[in-house]
């Protein structure tokens, strides 16, 4: 049972758009991620996704609009909504999301990833 | 599908040991609250329970040892585990939590809170 500490987890990561495990709990995931520039349009059949900004500011569009995102601020993504992350500069992100998560959710490309390195 | 802002969320609180909630996804819900003093020893016989630090520092007393938070740090604190919350000075936390957890766990006290606001 030890602290997670976000800065020294956020110092691990090296390529954007790769998250990583920092927790895990009631079957969830509490994952970070450094973004910078746009994500792929893609949504989540079963599971709702929530996006904290940790560090920087992050745009996600959405079918319905958009929202920014500035530090100390979240916003949660229901299932089913098309949505993008869009980074103009280096952000640090957490979220929380179901275990069985994919990045891309529904849509399988490049940017996928099916193992999720913990750290 | 709007941001939510934890400064704001914080200054609607006004008390100690009284969760919000600000947020609910695939089950579980974001709480926020202000600690300061002790709450009481307690545990959560099928929750796990995230805690973060957003402002201040938080000890988590546990029955295999404390667990000291500052901002940007965060302990998961496994179902089973006896633990205790103390504040020396005021602290803003955020919560990861299933729908169904109570504050005191296992606990009936005249600290319970059964329904929790939203806000």
């Amino acid at each position: 049972m030890n602290s997670i500490n976000l800065k020294e987890k956020f110092n691990v990561i090296t390529r954007y758009w790769d998250p990583k495990i920092i927790g895990e709990l009631n079957g969830q995931y509490v994952k970070i991620a450094k973004l910078k520039g746009e994500f792929v349009w893609h949504h989540h059949d079963e599971e709702d996704e929530l996006f904290m900004v940790i560090r920087g500011s992050l745009v996600i569009k959405t079918e319905h609009g958009g929202v920014k995102l500035e530090e100390g601020e979240m916003v949660i993504i229901p299932r089913g909504v098309e949505h993008m992350p869009v980074a103009e500069q280096e952000v640090e992100v957490l979220m929380f999301e179901p275990k069985g998560t994919i990045n891309t959710g529904s849509l399988e490309n490049e940017k996928t990833i099916h193992q999720v390195e913990k750290i």
